[in-house]
């Protein structure tokens, strides 16, 4: 490992012109610690047995016929008046055996191949919010325009590992078909994996479609390998709704992994006390996971947590807090108790691109990535607690997650790197600028930031005093002049082409 | 704990006429959970090992012939003429025999006893910079007044737990006794313990004289009930000068602790590698905590660890980098091998408060504080690598500390915590906020922070769109409007002025 860092391979993209932008290769980043555990073995449990007298005593409420019918099977007690399914341990039990501890995830390129679960770590962009925002124009509705400048900074920059659910909603689209252009563009101006939507079966298969012609491959042949991913939310407290149920359905039928997101907000959606929302969070997340075993067994399945807690005051969304962190961690306990790779989130709650939007991410991320996270999702441009995708947002987020990085970046404690000789080499009160022990490592010895500067407070001043922020916009606005889309066969362009057309004429006015 | 939690203590300060800052209660904050790790055992090992070798193979050069002598008298092998002191393992064994796993220190208010060791975490106003800035007035050089104004904001913000040596510079003093007015504004405007400085032996007495005084008790008293602390740089690599000599013998002598502290910038004062700079920081460090134990087994000393890289473009400090957090967290593991409190910090390098000041403190402070440190210095006020106290970013530090703070808050796992009748107690799809269990418990369930603003869009943008800075802002000055002095008997406030006059006279233009 040493000699490959030292071989300049720490920093990717050459020089075009003098003014690249320095960063990290794209690389399969793994947590070679422990990971972080802020509840005891006792505590964990604690929660596993409120979860399990969730799932049998008060149940889940569903409202697909075919979600109650496949559990009936499995010998659930099914209330189809009150459309309440009760689950007990062994069946949960059950679906654990099949479920895998970890899968992969495999885009149009090979090299770019993501694993869920174990000590592997991957950073998702920002999904789902109405607006975006920069801080040349401003704040507007979410766009074509901005949703396709969005995945070219997520293909651009290497800490970026995975597309989320629509990086912002093309308002201007018909709502029933956008998918079809936004898959389109994930496919042809990135090369990573995306998350589809699913919102339905329809949105689901044409994610599963469109991934498979990328890859010059069959769906079924994508089914042993996956392609896309998507989120299944729950509707806390204890509710999955219809259109998700099928969503769910159509990826686990298809071999493609699904995450179980319970919305769980203290003092909203679940009691304020953090034991009980990760309960509930809990029994939900695992309702979810038995849900694909059933349709499929050893489909592939993420445990998914998004608890955090609201201001008591006025009922908004607060991400980044002391709660959430711990939520993150602790989360990852119950993820790793029952061998299921986890997703996690990194939100915060600021209105703007500022310190709050800095800290707040800051503490939601290091529970995340120490607390075990395998997928950390929104990890960059989230911003207004989700309702804006942010631009300069993205840019402080790349350099938090290249930190983090670079933090679990193993470290070499070989006899040259514990440097005696190079200690013995300088004299007392001397320095080490010149030794030959440094110069041999100065280029790559340490993390090279992006958007920190370290000048001192005189050059910094006489070279305009940018702050932070601003020079973030300046990064944004590189990074899409540098941006190379990645190559694609013409015929497969035409084959996703012709994909979307026929679609859209299929979908007409209606949904997919 | 739960019922203390409920009944309101966890915010202090009751609101004078409406609006007075949100904050956590003075309290002696631990860590509850195992400390982060970043190195294997054999790791640790490795960094000892390296240490030892530099102790006994290449040594420490010191200028002060008493410790030459205490030296000589213990074994070690004294050079005179290259005035360099070589020790084996049998000496660092011995002196961490007598040196104290924890020791508290005593202000003058004995509420505010501070435990240096095990789980205790204690958090220090910056030290040490030459220049003060806010948003109001600019920038501007060290002077008494800022100096007392950051006194003050110290004693109203109970996340500040100790004073650092010399928050900054009151630059139009005299050089030789403007640590008595320092010291002065310390015991009568804050009742926290505070650091001296220890540049020569007449300004450590004059710390000691004057808490005593402050305290009511004599210097002898405090011998076994510290008040003072000061911090021992070290000139790295490996030079321990006379001044600091000289400062590190009184205060053992008079038992009040001190910390070891190299500063220790990999590529300038050590090596580029992490190892190798953690070898380094660990024997100077070492060689420190031997000395205190010679000149007085048993006297207090802290591990202390300021290791972090500087810009290899320009030699320019850095500080919250990737390698400055390992460092912190791997200091934290040497600290508990050798059974010593562990003193760290969570500077920055940024030249404005700004979104890198943010993040790059907070990645050291994450680093600091799950890496087990039991004080945090510069944990406050700290901007431009420590050359500029900053009123702004003291407010940003103090909503990070409180983040931290109740991070490391332990979870109640009670039954009535984890929920199982609230959470049955409302319908699938429903919410949480009129439910008994949260009505009993939302004043306060959640953190509330005192910088972050979680009011939705609209709302915020119709109150001015104040991002934190500007709030930051608004925040110090009211603090500094809303202090109040604490009591304190004007028998020892004449007291003080006395000594203060006495010494000055002594002083005169000599050297303290």
């Amino acid at each position: 490992m040493s000699e490959e860092r030292r071989g300049g391979g720490r920093r990717s993209r050459t020089n075009r012109g003098g003014g690249a932008i320095s960063q990290l290769e794209f690389r399969d980043v793994q947590n070679p610690y422990a990971p972080l555990e802020l509840a005891t073995p006792d505590q964990v449990e604690a929660i596993h047995r409120t979860s399990m007298r969730i799932l049998s005593e008060l149940g889940i409420r569903v409202m697909s016929t075919r979600v109650m019918e496949l559990f009936e099977a499995a010998g659930a007690i099914v209330d189809r008046a009150a459309q309440t399914i009760r689950i007990d341990e062994s069946l949960v039990a059950e679906a654990l055996k099949t479920a895998p501890s970890s899968f992969t995830l495999t885009s149009r390129n090979a090299a770019k191949r993501l694993t869920m679960g174990g000590r592997h770590v991957a950073f998702g962009l920002v999904a789902g919010p109405p607006n975006v925002h920069d801080c040349v124009n401003g704040r507007r509705p979410g766009n074509m325009t901005d949703y396709e400048n969005f995945i070219r900074l997520a293909h651009h920059f290497n800490a970026i590992h995975i597309i989320g659910n629509q990086v912002t909603a093309p308002q201007e689209l018909p709502a029933n078909n956008r998918h079809l252009d936004t898959y389109r563009a994930n496919l042809t101006l990135s090369d990573l994996a995306f998350h589809c939507t699913a919102i339905g079966r329809g949105r689901a298969m044409d994610g599963i479609n469109m991934m498979a012609i990328a890859r010059g491959i069959t769906p079924e042949a994508m089914a042993a390998d996956p392609g896309v991913i998507t989120i299944i939310s729950v509707n806390s407290p204890r509710l999955f709704d219809d259109a998700m149920a099928e969503g769910l359905i159509a990826m686990a039928e298809h071999g493609q992994p699904v995450t179980i997101t319970p919305f769980t907000l203290m003092g909203a959606m679940t009691p304020v006390t953090l034991p009980a929302a990760l309960a509930q969070q809990n029994a939900e997340a695992l309702f979810g996971v038995v849900l694909t075993q059933l349709v499929k067994p050893g489909a592939p399945v993420m445990y998914g947590a998004f608890t955090s807690n609201v201001d008591m005051r006025s009922g908004a969304p607060a991400f980044g807090t002391p709660e959430n962190t711990k939520a993150n961690v602790i989360s990852g306990q119950l993820a790793r108790r029952y061998r299921l790779p986890y997703r996690t989130s990194n939100a915060n709650a600021s209105n703007a691109v500022d310190l709050q939007a800095a800290y707040e991410t800051g503490m939601a991320t290091w529970g995340a990535v120490m607390g075990g996270a395998n997928m950390v999702y929104h990890a960059a441009g989230w911003l207004e607690g989700g309702l804006t995708a942010s631009y300069e947002k993205l840019i402080l987020d790349v350099e938090i997650l290249q930190n983090m990085m670079e933090i679990l970046r193993p470290i070499d404690f070989s006899e040259d790197e514990l440097g005696f000789e190079a200690i013995r080499s300088v004299p007392t009160g001397g320095h080490f600028f010149g030794a030959e022990h440094t110069l041999a490592r100065y280029e790559s010895a340490f993390y090279r930031p992006m958007l920190s500067d370290w000048t001192n407070y005189g050059g910094w001043e006489a070279a305009g005093a940018k702050d932070a922020l601003t020079r973030a916009t300046g990064l944004w606005q590189q990074a899409l002049r540098d941006y190379e889309e990645p190559a694609l066969d013409p015929a497969i362009r035409e084959a996703l082409d012709a994909y979307v057309a026929r679609r859209k004429e299929e979908i007409g006015s209606d949904e997919p």
